[in-house]
C-alpha cells in the first residue's frame, strides 16, 4: 500500500495544495524566495493536508475552502518544524540541512514567523470563524507543549501519562485540527466533526509513537536525522519510559540526567531498548491508537475517502521512515 | 505633558487591557507562568493598545471588542520583541535581562509563538474578519521586513528609501494596524479608517526615527539597552545613512562591514554622528512624520481622543527613552 494510492481520492486537491505552497516561494525578493522554496518544495509526506482533504470528502467537498485550509495546515506545520529545529539545534530535517543550520537561528525564527503569518492569512481568507479559532488554539497547544518539554528536559517526573500529553500537544493536536477543520468546512454534522477530530487525534498519537520508535531503530540515512536525537536533547520518549518502568533499579533517568547529551550514555540506553521486548510493546501501543482511529470512522458514511483514512491508519504504523 | 494625561480618555479601557494581559500569566503551570508574567507585567509604555483605544473613540466606542483588540496588539508586540531579542542575541529589554538571555533562545522562540497564539485567539474571539486579516498581514510585514534586515546586515545598498521601508515593516505597520483595527471596530466610515491608519503609520515612523536617534545619544541606564546596539548588529539606521550621504569619501559602510561587531569602530561612528548636525536633521525628519500624523486627523470629529492623539504625536518626538 503506497501513500499515493491512499491519497487517490484527493489527488486533484493535493496537487492544488502543492501548487499553492510553491507559489508562496515565488516572491520578488531573493533573500526570501530562497529559504521559502527550500522549506516548501521539500518532499514531506503531506500527511496533514492529505487528511484535511480526506476528512472534507464525506459531505460538501468544496475545494475552494478545503485547499486553502489544507495549505494553511501544511504551512503551519512547516513553521513549527523550522522553529523546533532552531530550538533543538538540529542539523538535519528530512535528510537536508536544517534552516537554522544553513542560515542561522535568526533566519529560522523569522522564517517560521513568516510561515505562520502566511498560514494565518490563508485561514482568514476562508472566512470561517470556527476554523480560525481551531487554528489559533492549536498553536497555543503546540507552543505550550514544547515549552513544557523544554522546561522538563531531563526531568524526573516523566511517565506514560505525561508522555501522552506531550505527544498530543506536539503532534496529535495538529492532526486533530487537520481533520477537524476539513470536517467543519465540508458542513459535516457535529457528530461527524467529533468523529473525524478524534480520528485525527488518534492517528497523530500513533504517528508520533512510531516516530519515537524509529528514533531507536532507524538509521540516519533513512530517517534524515541522527538516531537517538530525542535522548540527546534530554527528551524521554515511550521506549525509554517503558525501559524505566521495567528496570527501576537501573536509575536510567538519573544517569541520563547526570551526563546530558553524552553520546556513549545514549548509545548504552539505545542498546538496552533494542535488547528488550520494549519496541514490540511500543508497536502494540501505536497499533491500539491506530485501531481507535479506525473505530472513530465507523459512524461515517462509507466512501472511498473512508477507505483511504482506514488505510492511512495502517500505513502510519507500518511506515519505516 | 505626561503619557498618563494623554491616555486619560481611555484610562478605563487601558486598565482592562492591563488586567487581561496579566490574566494570561495566571496559568497553572509554573514553567509557563513565570516567563509569561516576566514579559507581560513589565512596564512597557503600552503605546500600541493606547492608540487602538483612542482610535476607537471617534464613533462607536465599544470596549467589548476594543479591549480584546488592544490586548491582542500588545501580546503581538511582545511576541515580536521576544523573537527579535533572540534573533539579535540581545542581553537587555526595557532595562531587564532579555528572555533569551535569561532562559535561552529555545524558550524565547517558543514563548514568542505562544504569545502569537494568544494574540491570534483573542482576535478570533472578536469575530471580525477584517481585523483578523489586518492582524495576519501585519505579521507577514514584520517578519518579512526583519528577514530582509537580517539578510542585508552590513549590506551595501542602504539608503533613506530602504531605511523608510525597513522601519515601516518593523514598527509603523503595527502602529497602523493598532489604529486601523480600532477604527474598524468602532464602525468608523472608510475615510476615517484610512485617516486613522495613516496617522498610525506616520506616528510609528516618527517613533522609530526617534528610537534610532536615542540609540546614538541615550545611555544604557535610560534606554534599557546598550548604546549603538543597532550598529553592533550591522543594522544601519538613519543617522549613519545621513552620515554616509554627507561623507561619501569616508567609506563608512565599508569600514563597518570589514569589522562586524567591532566596538571601537562603532564608537568612532557614534562620535562622528554626535559631532555633526545629523541628529538635528533626524529630529526634523521625525518631526515631519509627526506633523503628517497630525494632519491625518484633520478630517476627524473634534473630541478629547483627537486631542490625545495630537499630543501623542508630540510626545513620541520629545521622549527621551
Amino acid at each position: 500500500m503506497s501513500i499515493a494510492s491512499i491519497y487517490e481520492p484527493v489527488q486533484e486537491g493535493l496537487r492544488m495544495v502543492d501548487d499553492k505552497l510553491i507559489s508562496f516561494a515565488r516572491v520578488d525578493f531573493p533573500w526570501l524566495a530562497e529559504p521559502l522554496a527550500y522549506v516548501l518544495e521539500s518532499s514531506g509526506k503531506r500527511v496533514r493536508p492529505g487528511i484535511t482533504l480526506l476528512a472534507g470528502k464525506f459531505f460538501q467537498y468544496d475545494l475552494d475552502t478545503l485547499v486553502p485550509m489544507a495549505t494553511s495546515i501544511e504551512l503551519f506545520h512547516n513553521a513549527t518544524l523550522v522553529h523546533d529545529d532552531a530550538v533543538d539545534n538540529a542539523m538535519l530535517r528530512r535528510g537536508k540541512t536544517a534552516v537554522n543550520s544553513l542560515w542561522g537561528d535568526g533566519v529560522a525564527v523569522l522564517l517560521g514567523d513568516y510561515l505562520f503569518s502566511l498560514a494565518a492569512d490563508l485561514v482568514c481568507s476562508i472566512g470561517n470563524f470556527r476554523v480560525m479559532s481551531m487554528f489559533a488554539k492549536t498553536l497555543t497547544e503546540i507552543s505550550g507543549g514544547q515549552l513544557r518539554e523544554t522546561f522538563s528536559a531531563y526531568g524526573w517526573n516523566q511517565n506514560r501519562e505525561s508522555y501522552y500529553e506531550q505527544i498530543y500537544s506536539k503532534t496529535a493536536s495538529l492532526f486533530a485540527a487537520a481533520t477537524g477543520t476539513g470536517a467543519v468546512l465540508s458542513d459535516a454534522p457535529e457528530e461527524a466533526v467529533a468523529a473525524l477530530t478524534s480520528y485525527g487525534k488518534n492517528l497523530g498519537m500513533a504517528f508520533q509513537v512510531i516516530d519515537d520508535i524509529l528514533d531507536f531503530i532507524g538509521n540516519e540515512g533513512e530517517m534524515g536525522k541522527p538516531v537517538g536525537s530525542d535522548l540527546l536533547q534530554g527528551t524521554l520518549t515511550l521506549p525509554v519510559i517503558l525501559l524505566m518502568e521495567q528496570r527501576p533499579q537501573d536509575n536510567i533517568q538519573q544517569s541520563l540526567a547526570e551526563k546530558p547529551g553524552d553520546q556513549e550514555e545514549v548509545a548504552r540506553v539505545i542498546e538496552m531498548v533494542r535488547n528488550s521486548s520494549i519496541l514490540e510493546e511500543c508497536y502494540q501501543i501505536a497499533g491500539s491508537f491506530s485501531s481507535q482511529a479506525c473505530r472513530d470512522l465507523e459512524a461515517l458514511p462509507q466512501n472511498t475517502s473512508r477507505g483511504s483514512l482506514l488505510d492511512l491508519a495502517d500505513y502510519v504504523v507500518e511506515r519505516r521512515q
